[in-house]
């Protein structure tokens, strides 16, 4: 390799060169633009979230500054836009809940060091390219889970909206602390919630309509409709700092400090490593899963292409950015890319400047932010995850199948049981579980020849011709460790069911892999059958298998032997059987 | 069903009722006649699996009395024998170590509750038909277990044939302790010992020829040759009785309380039932399949069949029935059967007669055993494991698939470094994931027309026909979720490289199945392709798949056509490129 095509390699691992050479001063005003607007939707996003996370609000700010610019930089996605976000944030708080107790230091630590720890899960998985591994996160899992996560999130809200206190990691831990202090509500607080997720709901479906009507064009009355947040936030603020209702028990944000975060390494205590991994991992493959999703369905938009090992790259960059600049995790979000994208940002420059907004508003805005009451981000959240619950999806999952259901149900029983984490393990465990169960019985066909040609198809379906001394069978499904032992049961069972069968020919075109497991399988049945009198044959094994086998010592052992085509093994075997072929 | 019906389906899970009936005088001689060899062989290799397992000599006897008799009426199998096996015993002492002292009371209780909880653990498997879950231990990973067992279990008897103290669950555990006592080793015991192993071996290799060259038949050759522990057993207890080398520190057996075991049922602390559950599984999933395997090929040797559950529902039992008669766990061991087998038993009743003989030895015999060394149970219990250790099956999982060889590498290592039930789990971890790895690329051809045919064929291996605006590809596996993603990422990027493509063809003729992962991931490549100016068609999707999907909203959002065949999708798109086929 010369040192230019190394240098070119290694720089795909920073996707900005590709952009930032052509970039022009018409770029600058599109992304400008668009860094604007997503700025001011993610102000009171950062807040909201920060709050979810157990963690001062300014957190919600720093965690949108720095982790906007890396992800630019190393960011394989045109217009994604990474911040805070409510599954990672309730998963977050989860977490460090279990180390540290929230309103410490320890806490604020424990959450930057988990941000740092699921950064470099994403690293070290997009270097090492392992990005298949989420895979294993299978969709009903992932849909169970991010449902199950929308009902706990808005529980856990229930306190704010109310104004009484309430804590725990599952349904049932929050409605026991929240119950006995149900009686005790504070009314304006009350009202202030219900109002602005009233308000906030209403804007969903009215606004957008309304602002048509009164002569905006789509793009802005869109627009506007998505900073029906803002517009709560602003008013909410009025109402408490122009009635007091602090001293009516409304709680408010309070004092926020100013300025912008300091860069440190978050150093917590060393058993904590220990103790955050599992979490770190998974906050790391779902935040991964969340993005690439949303990346994928911007970048189709514009016929781009994404390299998953890259953005693995990006985002745990990203997050490293946050855990040194005073954040908690991070990953792309739906709307706000979205927002984002029709608001016209054409190059990951857009972040940059939103990160410059924030980090203004981060430096000058957060005085007025003191009377912002939680119950209002309390309804922010609220209106922003119920959608999660997507009982439409569950539906169809049942509908297609019964085994994903299954999966999906486990996933959002323990979810909101247990918790989060048991939760994504279960649904993971229960996902791959029910697949080797589906596939534990391979479909094995028995075959018999279409009168007049070499064609052998399954006896059930066709008319076709059998011989007594040949059993003729038709394996539909790679063999490997799970449906081994059932094949080798099947074929024995079929032979002994048939006294009169001396032959038994497997025929193995669809046959694509076999395993050291399914390898020994064989083995065992060519000597079952051996001691039983049968021999057993193989036809049509394909290439790649054939050269597999080669390295096996079956060939040696197998009591019959291998035929180019099943037609050539029964001619071979009991030719009075066959009707005599066309040749055609 | 009718009353008769029923009880014809309940009297199924008690197999003895199909041979009881029939059973003969002349059956009785030949099974009586296996059942003295059985009993002889039994009786050391109780004793001495006993020692493994950390339990008192008497419980190997124990075992091998009451679960025989209960296996004859509920096991399937005509020649199995069942009794105490190495590697249960290995697993025995790891499990029980952890929560009680050996040589206490609660140390037998907790055994004896551990063969309780896996013969639970089988009965309810059996029950709800949930054999296949045995298919999760993959052969590599049994062959890694049993080889890496076999190492511990060698090692676990230095001690004895030594004569110093030594403990631990894994390898450097066992060594860290024995090194520093290695120079007070017992000169009278290390000779017993290694005199003991050397006769053993010979006797393995030797013995037989030697038998027959004096004039006697293969068949008592064999078995002589296979009672060669008896003889070594008779030798070193006259040898140690006659010149007193208790004094001369020569561990023994010492005194066996004489009779027969109290039937009671084992009662230990609450909390064991936790601390046991994981062991109990594994060791009755690992009973099970070297049972069954066992149990199979000599079934296969008369043409006879098995039937897994009930399989497992026998094994459950003779479980429980040394759990309530003092025994430990125990399974089919392959070396007695096949000496039960090949000394002519014929019905299960071999196994109530051994069971007799065992019950005689446990009554009269134990007296004799007094000064038995623990050095020569340790040489028989070394030889016997030794064999085990199978180098030729890893060179053969090495040369057949390195993936395999990687799962079975990862249950070595964690058997010797972290421990027996590690091990099984790490192994069973390393291989769904390596499965999942493997399987997670789809196999995707592109596809063309063969000239002058309906036939489509690679167009990396044949000269076909290839239109500009259609891409045809074939995908040659099932989809679900470790998979799904892969497919969309290739069959997007392969169109985002085709600037002239209009339309993509999946062929879908291969494709068992669709799970809800890949049907999203369908339904997400069908959005891309549509937002990047391309349509998505099906052609050949098989029946039950097509009627899966119908039960979807993929094919009303599908932006192109299902065609019923390939060459009709292209005929239909693109007529222009088919050469004229031929209609033949």
């Amino acid at each position: 390799m010369t040192a230019e095509k190394a240098i070119k390699r290694y720089l795909r691992w920073l996707p900005a060169t590709e952009w930032l050479a052509t970039y022009q001063r018409r770029d600058a005003l599109s992304d400008g633009v668009a860094a604007v607007i997503v700025a001011i939707m993610l102000i009171p996003q950062g807040l909201a979230y920060a709050l979810l996370a157990g963690l001062p609000p300014q957190t919600g700010l720093y965690a949108s500054i720095l982790p906007l610019v890396v992800y630019a930089f190393f960011g394989t996605s045109r217009t994604l836009s990474v911040g805070p976000m409510a599954v990672m944030s309730l998963m977050t708080a989860a977490a460090v809940s279990r180390i540290a107790t929230q309103g410490t230091a320890e806490y604020l630590t424990a959450a930057m060091m988990l941000a740092f720890m699921s950064g470099m899960v994403l690293v070290v998985l997009g270097v090492l390219r392992l990005g298949w591994i989420v895979n294993l996160l299978s969709r009903p899992v992932i849909s169970g889970f991010v449902s199950a996560s929308g009902v706990l999130i808005a529980a856990s809200q229930l306190k704010y909206l109310l104004g009484v206190p309430m804590h725990g990691g599952n349904l049932s831990e929050m409605l026991a602390s929240l119950t006995p202090h149900l009686a005790d509500f504070n009314w304006p607080t009350l009202c202030i919630g219900a109002g602005t997720t009233l308000f906030l709901f209403w804007a969903r479906k009215g606004l957008k309509p309304l602002l048509r009507k009164i002569g905006l064009k789509p793009l802005p009355a869109d627009l506007l409709t998505k900073a029906a947040p803002v517009l709560a936030v602003i008013v909410t603020t009025l109402i408490v700092a122009g009635l007091h209702l602090t001293h009516a028990g409304v709680a408010v944000v309070g004092e926020i400090p100013k300025g912008l975060p300091a860069l440190a390494m978050p150093v917590g205590k060393p058993e904590w490593w220990h103790e955050l991994l599992l979490p770190a991992a998974l906050i790391g493959l779902i935040s991964f899963i969340s993005s690439i999703s949303v990346a994928q369905a911007l970048a189709a938009k514009r016929r781009e292409r994404l390299n998953a090992n890259h953005e693995l790259f990006g985002l745990g960059a990203a997050n490293l950015a946050s855990a040194f600049s005073g954040g908690f995790p991070i990953t792309g979000g739906f709307s706000r890319s979205v927002v984002n994208f029709e608001a016209g940002a054409v190059t990951p420059m857009a972040g940059v400047f939103t990160a410059g907004g924030i980090a203004l508003a981060a430096l000058f805005l957060t005085p007025l932010m003191y009377y912002l009451p939680k119950a209002t981000l309390a309804a922010t959240i609220i209106v922003a995850v119920l959608p999660l619950i997507d009982i439409g999806e569950m539906r169809k999952i049942w509908r297609y199948s019964r085994s994903d259901f299954a999966a999906m149900a486990a996933t959002i029983a323990v979810v909101l049981a247990v918790g989060v984490e048991s939760g994504v393990v279960a649904g993971v465990a229960a996902s791959i579980l029910l697949f080797l169960w589906r596939t534990s019985t391979p479909h094995v066909a028995i075959i018999g020849q279409v009168p007049g040609t070499e064609h052998f198809r399954n006896v059930l379906r066709h008319q076709v011709n059998c011989s007594r001394a040949v059993l003729s069978v038709r394996v539909d499904e790679s063999l490997y460790f799970a449906n081994a032992r059932n094949l080798e049961d099947q074929l024995y069972d079929a032979v002994l069911l048939r006294p009169t069968v001396k032959h038994v020919v497997i025929m193995c075109s669809a046959i694509n892999q076999i395993d050291a497991s399914a390898l020994d399988s064989l083995e065992s049945l060519n000597r079952r059958l051996q001691d039983a009198g049968v021999k057993l044959h193989l036809s049509e094994v394909k290439g790649p298998v054939m050269d597999h086998l080669r390295d096996s010592d079956l060939l040696s052992q197998l009591s019959g032997q291998v035929y180019l085509s099943h037609y050539e093994a029964i001619k071979d075997l009991d030719p009075d059987c066959l009707a005599t072929p066309d040749h055609h």
